[in-house]
């Protein structure tokens, strides 16, 4: 028997699976992502998950063949390695990933992926289609796309094909992102950007009524959500971030012309009809061209694994090169 | 010798051009495209400038090997016709291309592109580096851009990746796309756009000055670029144009992680100082990853024929099978 393996390697938890050449999972295993103070603690926080999803599979590391991993970025391509991860401590500036697993695994076999091409990846192979021409969308701390155009995955020369979440929606700019500039799409829509969002709203119309907890630290996205259909306020953000996703996704639609769009990301995943859905209302006034299946992955938060996993599957040869060391 | 055919199939023009194997143009013509009544007009009309550029070249139409086609949309692709153009008579409602020139030429090897997609194909094969990942962007009657990434060039299941320039820009949506959708990218920044565009301006702000002839039937984008630095209102709206352009650019770049982008179209070859130039010098502020070159196509209003021509000498094998009628 040969089997696989898939890395799912997030700023808050690290996952492992082992799955059988059928594709059926076998083994899993989780941990907290290691804060550091290094990269190489965080690498080997990977190690350590995929042994034990070894373990908990009943195979060695060495039956391993192939392995994907899904990954937040940025990236060095060439070193297989993360570089300066923006959810992470400060002092956490590389973690080798593709070198330390294929010594591990005792493979050549190891392919990385950003977080959302990993998603397509799964998304893709598990579609009932396995359409040709399809687009997987996080919305959670960030907003992102992996993208499959013409039956290829996007990366691009340097590996940002797909960096939706920077698209400008806003004009005027009024939000920073993350990232430093102004009016990105995920500077209004992620997660993290919804609370300053909903503050920002409140402050231009001060007549609309809210007992949204504002000016608490602890005010976060969920919070709007759960208010929904209670709160003016919370109604109006739910309605604004509508607007903004339907203009991302529109966009998303012209540049890449998917016959299926696939959600996933926690603020998608746990608000289908207060996030999705409006979306899917909005872009047909929207779209001059066909306007693809909207719908949320089926996989629900595995979806970055079940892409590792599908990658190992559909890349790896089973016929490794040994390493020589 | 064995020859290769280009086709531009514009609203306005019909162009067609024959080259040696090695790519050098020996024939051309050029006719104005045939105003209808009906489809085959157009392709009749095709015909004969392709018949005239193997005239010009001194080859017989059976001499030509491969040939392809950089056309106006949009395309019933598997029928290789032009379905319901949108700047022809109402009339026309199906051009045949793929079929017509294949019998001239008695090959099977014809390749159809949108004008766009023409573009960026010609723009890689005569590229000094030959790029995998670039972009062509036409600013003229309307926007689009053709795509190639990682090597391929997108089309997307229905054949409309790239349609960038319905995009949405404005997120007020003030003005109204000739696609019929509100505050596309096209609606402010095209040839066909930029009048009416000021117009708008204009009434926003009747105390900003101007000269424009704005009620003026003959008013065109040209005459928006002739008083510029000499006109408040002209200065005003060339400087809404690069910001509308710096935005949908910056979307591009997210969205594809292009090396390169180059510039076609009538509104940015005839106007790289106020078109291109502040595009350049805005989007760095605006890109959170790799700025590509920005850059003007050499090829000026050839660029869509070279593309078709490149695509027959990259895609035509030359040994084609002959066909059975």
């Amino acid at each position: 028997m040969v089997y696989y393996a898939g890395v799912d390697l997030g700023a808050t938890n690290v996952r492992a699976a082992v799955a059988a050449d059928d594709g059926t999972t076998i083994g899993v295993s989780r941990n907290a992502t290691p804060r550091g103070p290094t990269g190489i603690d965080i690498t080997e926080g990977v190690l350590r998950t995929l042994r034990e999803a070894c373990g908990d599979a009943g195979v060695t590391p060495g039956e391993v063949v192939a392995a994907g991993i899904g990954s937040i970025g940025p990236f060095d391509l060439a070193e297989g390695a993360v570089i300066d991860p923006a959810n992470l401590p400060d002092s956490i500036d590389r973690i080798p990933l593709t070198g330390p697993i294929e010594k591990l695994l005792d493979t050549d076999e190891v392919y990385l992926h950003n977080d959302t091409t990993a998603g397509v990846i799964g998304e893709r192979f598990h579609a009932d289609r396995n359409p040709d021409d399809m687009v997987y969308i996080t919305i959670s701390s960030g907003v992102g796309a992996g993208i499959c155009c013409d039956g290829e995955i996007l990366g691009g020369w340097d590996g940002n094909a797909g960096e939706v979440g920077h698209c400008v929606v806003d004009p005027r700019g009024r939000l920073t992102c993350g990232c430093g500039r102004n009016g990105h799409w995920e500077a209004y829509c992620s997660g993290n950007a919804i609370p300053d969002y909903a503050r920002l709203l409140a402050e231009d119309d001060p007549t609309i009524s809210t007992d949204l907890p504002l000016e608490s630290p602890d005010f976060t996205a969920k919070d709007v959500f759960e208010f929904a259909g209670e709160d003016e306020l919370a109604d109006y953000v739910i309605d604004q971030l509508a607007h903004w996703n339907a203009m991302g996704i529109t966009n998303v639609i012209h540049s890449f012309a998917p016959i299926m769009i696939s959600f996933g990301g926690a603020v998608a995943l746990h608000n289908e009809a207060l996030v999705v859905d409006p979306i899917r209302d909005r872009v047909s006034d929207m779209v001059m061209t066909n306007v693809p299946e909207i719908r949320v992955t089926d996989h629900g938060d595995d979806v970055v694994l079940e892409g590792a996993i599908a990658s190992a599957l559909t890349q790896g040869t089973g016929d490794r090169t040994r390493l020589q060391n």
